[in-house]
């Protein structure tokens, strides 16, 4: 039996991990969950997985939940500083950190600092401190066991020997393709129709600008120590293939599937096993008759040039491409910036930032907060 | 520093598992290498390798491989006994089982039962009596490891957890797209030009007809424990990937690369570990914009039905199968029968032979030889 808690439950990561945890009542119990301000999905929950405690990150929905919950024996928190405190509880054993953006960054530290296992699907902690993760893990010899797609083909690939490349799919996404005209007037609403995966908003936009590639290619070169000329991107626009590992001998592994997050999550709980699943999608390959691969239009796609170039200059440049990112996809959404205009503020923030080459863990504090108000002037707002 | 013994070391496998050797002098000694006929080449070999015993099997070549390597302290030996004495030299640590056919099953057991590593890829082996080998590895504690590129694949991607179905691609050779019409009336030399893959003669003309398929299916039954019915096969012209293993969670791992057999034949050379290599072709994904799989027609190619029901019905049906494909297949080369003859004899040849459900070691060469007279006399030869 293992104890799980779930950063972000009621988020397409956190549900899809709250059924898996569903299937196996056997092997997991959920020990917390958490939201920002998903209030009533998360009493519902609630009531459904009955764990220890639920923590509401916005206080203001403190007093809904904890009436709600008033007839169970489940503690209530609230606040940002109980989402650090809840992850070290003693018997939880694997911490999934499923909430979205910098703000995943202070409880994944506190997880670390806790000894528990990460299931890592909030890829910014990464992007934006990979180096000083990846330092805390091996101090204090904490695993982390990929979520996302790509990764978790990845780490299913590895074995006891070197790897020369890592090949990363990548949909391409509702614009893969569309001209930069056609680019230009693209409204938030077609590009939230991502055309094989199912999720959450933010993570829709940066998969249609592959702002998400780029942070994947980020991700990776923290989670498996390699460099960023090792690492490449293919559009494979079916999402069969979720990634491949090419090794010394010329020999390429890869990972194929349905585009079901349930099974790389599944994979991340239960590792090194696999549990047998009712509910995970079977690829039938006859199914997928053509698999297709093309490199990447980095003209059309900016931001994935953007990345690779914040990872090759190192310092604190993905944290302030990921503080700028975060903006500029929320003022997408709102219909505050045109579609090709992210990248370029994107851009513009990173030229207008001075370059840290060391950031501490509070450098990493105020270089996003300052990123952020950079990258509002820029947009205007 | 592992000893190697190469049986079938002028035939393609065995040609390359030499230029395996050659860029890898510091890990691989070459002890023996043996050839039927080739006496030419196997005489070049030896002049460039140094092996300590070169065999000939058809002793009429004897004086010229004797005469040639006078000046070499090379031991020359000949005759079929031979090549089951050589394989038990102390120094061997791998045996290469390269040759072709039914006759590489007494050498392959004469390895076993002296403890040395097998390097299978003398498919015919398992095909025939499997389940006695198998048993025998298991008695003398002797792995084996694949030599097939798909057996290799899924080899590569097995892991400590359970199996639910292995997927092995085929090409679907030269006559894919052929109608049964057109199939009538093939030759032996558009049947020898296989789309991706340079083989031997044999081969080449199994896998036109999918009668190699139908083997490798036969052979991965007996190397991974699976039943018939958990093995798929999957028509994949571009030869990328090599086969898949799915488990329990729905997760696929395939293996890919570049049509290239001394991917694997190094994978079995230097198993656990992988060598960097500066002559195996790189895949490069990109190149390969379109991977197409499909269901494979078992109409067209009747030789992958018969190995699947043979399979199912166990006892020597596969042995039956295998000797009346030496025959027929032998038969079309030489312009004795037509393509899709081949597969009438092999499906007659089984109904006219009396099952057999146990077969000891002298069995199967009692029923092989039988077999064959029968397939010739279904063939008017």
């Amino acid at each position: 039996m293992r104890t799980i808690a779930i950063l972000g439950s009621t988020g397409s990561i956190g549900r899809q991990t709250l059924e898996v945890c569903a299937e196996h009542p056997d092997l997991f119990e959920v020990y917390a969950i958490t939201a920002n301000r998903s209030a009533d999905l998360l009493i519902q929950q609630a009531r459904q997985f009955k764990p220890e405690v639920v923590v509401i990150a916005d206080e203001t929905y403190y007093q809904q939940v904890k009436d709600a919950l008033a007839d169970l024996p489940i503690k209530v928190w609230a606040g940002a500083d109980a989402l650090c405190q809840v992850v070290t509880a003693e018997p939880i054993d694997i911490v999934v950190t499923a909430m979205v953006g910098f703000a995943g960054l202070r409880p994944t530290v506190e997880a670390i600092k806790a000894h528990k296992v990460l299931a890592l699907a909030n890829k910014e902690t990464l992007v934006v401190a990979g180096q000083l993760i990846m330092k805390m893990c091996d101090e204090y010899k904490v695993p982390i066991l990929p979520v996302d797609s790509e990764h978790s083909a990845i780490f299913q690939c590895l074995e006891n020997n070197p790897i020369d490349k890592l090949i990363i799919t990548a949909s391409g996404g509702p614009f893969r393709t569309f001209t930069m005209d056609q680019m230009r007037d693209v409204t938030a609403a077609q590009a939230l129709k991502h055309p094989n995966w199912d999720m959450g908003a933010k993570i829709t936009i940066d998969s249609a600008s592959m702002m998400n590639k780029g942070f994947e290619v980020i991700e990776a070169r923290w989670l498996f120590g390699m460099n960023a000329d090792q690492i490449e991107v293919a559009v494979h626009p079916q999402s069969i293939v979720h990634s491949m590992v090419q090794f010394a001998d010329g020999a390429v592994k890869a990972q194929l599937g349905c585009p079901d997050m349930r099974v790389p999550i599944a994979y991340a709980l239960s590792y090194p096993d696999r549990m047998p699943s009712q509910i995970n999608a079977k690829l039938r390959i006859e199914d997928y008759a053509h698999l297709t691969f093309e490199r990447p239009d980095l003209e059309r796609f900016p931001n994935l040039r953007l990345a690779f170039d914040a990872l090759s200059q190192g310092g604190d440049r993905t944290c302030v491409l990921n503080a700028a990112n975060e903006v500029t996809n929320e003022a997408f959404r709102r219909g505050q910036c045109k579609f090709l205009q992210m990248a370029e503020v994107n851009e513009k923030t990173l030229a207008a930032m001075p370059f840290v080459a060391q950031p501490s863990l509070d450098d990493y504090f105020a270089i996003d907060a300052v990123a952020r108000v950079k990258a509002k002037e820029l947009l205007g707002l």
